[in-house]
């Protein structure tokens, strides 16, 4: 299955940013537990971040024409106001996924908010780094039980 | 370990009710993916559903007494209101994942709030019924790579 | 014709309170007044009054497999925020009608919207005891001329 | 009993406007209706209908001076703004019953609120033309059993 | 004097909950300093908590049937929307003391708001245990100077 | 112990005030039954009762270098806007409870709100005049059961 | 000089209409005082009544054609939602002097507002019959002390 | 091609009526502008201006009977508040284009909501008289390279 | 007759204050055109001026004690939110005229609303100094045809 | 004329995105269109598209540099937020069209408010891909009758 | 030049008042460090400290006839409701400076609006003590480099 | 010391846009002055302007890296909505503060909201191109008094 992972703006600076609330590991550790993970599962993952609302959009389409079946978004403060990633995730059909990191509920009134959860499949909120992987399960379907 | 999902009002109604919101699996199907995942795993689980917001907040209250170690709640339409839900959750200093299966982001304005999500750990919202599955995960540390 | 006469908390306490509100007469007149219309019009009627959510959901759940086949209900303070008791009422597919003994555009803020009109059929607001039997008459066919 | 019919804005267009919420009867036979139930019941009915909320206005201040005993009135959307219209049902000391022959409260935010409603004795909403039947059942006190 | 405490959700986990904000009492030992108190002054308490907001609307009518005289209620989250709590308070025409233990002006918006402190004769928010005796002295008339 | 009541603006012209709210007593009384009060338990009081905002602040920072163990204040219309006596409140570490003789919570909606509360210990609302005496209990600790 | 005095919907219904509001005097007897003041004072009047949006507007555009030379309008209900009686005003550049004959502060929240101002020289509010004098007054230049 | 112009309150009064906002160009001139281009195009033109809603109304309902097949309606102030238009243009089936002739967005704030826009194809705002003859030739087809 | 008239905040800044909005003559012209007035007709005429609230409910409740008749009060800025006027107008049972220079409602949004408007008898808004001899016309039943 | 027709984020994917919305032309056929129709009326014209709000502002600033002497700008999404594009346009003083493909105002509430309408001389909204023709004719002033 | 510093209610306390958020710092540090600094470039400087809104807008008026040519004000808590205070700022036509010792933008929801900046020319927000000495040095031109 | 001055969209067109606003001076005149009051004083400076979002968060995230001790930033229009300028500012631990030209609290109500100003030691507003070097002045302590 092939997957993109889309990160926001300042999400490279996990490990720097507020660590009570982002923890401490780095941004090349999660790109690493989630390329590892989509390895031992045989799915093609690619991540892409950037702090420029922009070139997220021209992402999205992109994975529109090179075929890409599901996408896990971590927005950042997108989320709060980018009226335009939300037209760019509606536009191309493809399962998209919303993660972040920190429980947005607990924090100040304008991250209640998420212009992009309603043209989402879903949202998992406050997982820590684990939610991308559980998004990724649901997408690729591996949610069941484990033996 | 010892694990409790709780779910609210009309969520026993699975199947029955609005069918293109929630799909055609009944609440007898969901209750039997749990156990089987959580005997699969090693855990044990307790499901409980009412419609009765009060003998929510008793199953709260006992589950700390009874040394339950994780809370996976959909607290159904008290989501939206249940200020005494929220304070049961925040008593008992037990970690609580909300699931919601449907993604309330994409309905009726008065679900875009949950009042009972900021005493929790996280959310996981609209991934349907794999939604309880993959908080269990997150709560069994089960949400790594699968060989 | 299976009918169902639900009403919500302090409803029984007609004739106790605010009798400028809502009048002189009792509960039990309330009860008799409709029972005896049911009858004369040969209907089958039960009614139910609870000042507990959870036991008219349950209610209104078990009218689902009873095979009830018009509702009415008189929500009581519920109107105003049970999102749970609006659920209930959407999930089951019978005809339902609201009634309000008071005129509740007549008194506080909060009595002017109903949170569980949205799911039915319509409202009959303001029109004393009487709003009862109109709503029957409404479910059941009986609204034309009467020689 | 001597009694008015009071129709809005574009209930004239009954039969043309959006079928699926207001039915395929037409203006006619809503008339025809409420006439032949009322010379059934031996009331004086005259129905009135107007797109200009001066000419309502005009009608209800005539009702006073003609001695009508009852208003049943649909004001269409001048339900939602016409502060004049309610000055004016407020100022001739008639009961009123204000009609809507849709469930508005399904329907678009500014249709849920009234500004008529408090100074009439109550509402029948979404009940669609029989709704007219049951206000008049309402003011010539004939809701009891029928035998 | 016949009097009745009533107390709400989760205010049985008191010395549990919260211990910053409700102190490290237990509910055992608020239950014995109001019975003492009682006791030692002459009046006749009883003491009911329950989580269900049913069955304190249904004490609250009991309450009317058995001639108390003065009604001390800590709704708990119930003060912020339960309109059918408020409803019961106001039908049975019994001087009520609403009691907060926490300055609930301290804390989240949702707590500013009493929508049951209107039907009540008054309140006393934020003084803890003592909170529920001086609403007693109150009731009783011990007010005055102590010699 | 060194108690303060201060009294805001328009509190002198009790007895004279809106008699069905806030009662037949007038500003004499009320300083005597707290004068007697504080003399008979063996407290020192102060009294002090301005219209005067600044006057009002100007004594509570003199509270401070006086070295006042308490403080009741009444802070009148002042409760709903004036952020300059909340601040000052705020500022001397002095405990402060506040009290209002009506219950707010029953008048115009601009009532309801206290800026002030905030920063006090708690609030004593709509117990009339033994609302004084009732916090003076409290601040001295005079609450428990007399014999 | 050439007056206009305008009266809105339900002012010619003086006398009939809430008379706790608007005093027992009629219409009849208000036409005729401020005929007799501008008849004394060597003004000529005209006033003209309507229910209707649509004439008052017609009345205005014809005021400037026919070269009057100041306005006292007594908007009714239009005052709280007519821009098109708003933009009439706005666009005959004639002094205008808004009436209202109760204190609309005093009543609902909807009277507060007042669309019309806003494009007056000023209002005259609560003053009952006479406030229509002094508007005249103020428009004629006879407001200084009177010998 | 059967076209319609519509004009509402006050629009009559172009080149009187605030010349820095609508331009020096009278009402006249309008009427003669599209009518011009109307005959010159080959098509069936009528204008109509009222003050009153419920002309306006009963134009739009004559005009579904009529077989009018384009409208171009520029409502005036009744842009901001007339459900009743909204309701009468959504009735009757035919293809309606909004004009302002003023940038309504630069103006008060009341000016920035349409009520009746949401039931037409589209608007033209702020472009002047030429807006009504761009919107004729949406209507008629005409936009596209002119040689 | 006594009468009184007060004078908020920056009223004696008239001449100086923005001329645009105020008018060039200064607060001594006021005072002289006022005590010239109420002597031609023979009433008694305190005039005071008070940058201070407190002060300005002192002189209020003077007023009370001292027996004065009627007062025109222009409350300046304290109109827009000094609960503290308006609970001393509202105990001291004189009638009272609220007087604004400017007209409040062409200016920021801040000054639309009105906290004192409540209690008095009416308010005259927008008619420069001539307000206050209007006021007094009214207190003192001078309004009718002068000869 | 030199002419700049600015298309905001995702207007690229015409004919992919919601066709039902924005139909089926994709956006070759947009710059088909309206080069054609500038080379055909003898316009220099420049159209750019970005998903990137900064590129967009550049390339309006480099517009006041390059003497274009009219710009059409579809935001897209940024309509509702960029406040910097509005800044961008208001600082060049050229002449701007806002044009929307679909009728914002029948969608959902945040696409009812444009921020950068105030600083345009007009929109024209919901006409379809014709929007841009039409807003090219009232710029270029080809608006009137075509024979 | 001759300046004014003007504090409001609670700045007095300063090293008092909340030491995490004021500093450590007393009142008298502020007034010597001002003074030296207005002594030292040769400036006129006078400070004046109230806890009285009315003694603050005297002081104003004041510094208009004593050709007073810059003010420095901490309005303290006025700055958030003391629309006189703003009045008395926008008569004097004095350029004025505000300062506020904290980030007020990190507080509390009602610090966030200030009612006084708007007369204001500029404000400097939560630079601490320094901020006065920077509005010194804005308001005498001594804000370049300094060798 | 090492600082950075940030400049976002449209500060480029500084002397082109609103010159009644922005003054004059153009976007070189601002850069040499910094630059020179910089080397005059010893310190290091970079300035950089950029009209895209993410150029400007890169830019802070470099500044985390290359030990810049002080940032002076006008976000321009990022001001009022960029939460990942915000956020991005919150996450690199570097003393910030906020300069704008103008008062924004005297322009349109959108611009009276900073979502950066909360992350910020403090602002600078209204204080024209001086504001930049008082903010440079803050930073490296010079704001005491100058010889």
């Amino acid at each position: 299955m092939k997957l993109l992972v889309l990160n926001g703006p300042n999400i490279n600076f996990l490990g720097i940013r507020e660590k009570g609330i982002y923890g401490t590991q780095d941004y090349t550790y999660l790109e690493k537990l989630l390329k590892d993970k989509a390895a031992a599962e045989g799915h093609a993952l690619e991540i892409f971040q950037s702090n420029c609302e922009g070139a997220l959009i021209d992402k999205i389409q992109e994975a529109y024409h090179s075929g890409v079946e599901g996408i896990i978004i971590n927005p950042g403060a997108f989320t709060h106001y980018s009226y335009a990633v939300r037209d760019a995730l509606a536009s191309v059909q493809i399962p998209v996924i919303e993660v972040h990191i920190s429980n947005v509920h607990k924090r100040e009134e304008f991250r209640h908010v998420s212009v992009t959860a309603p043209v989402c499949v879903g949202q998992v909120v406050g997982l820590g780094l684990p939610g991308y992987a559980l998004a990724m399960d649901y997408l690729t379907g591996h949610w069941n039980s484990r033996e």
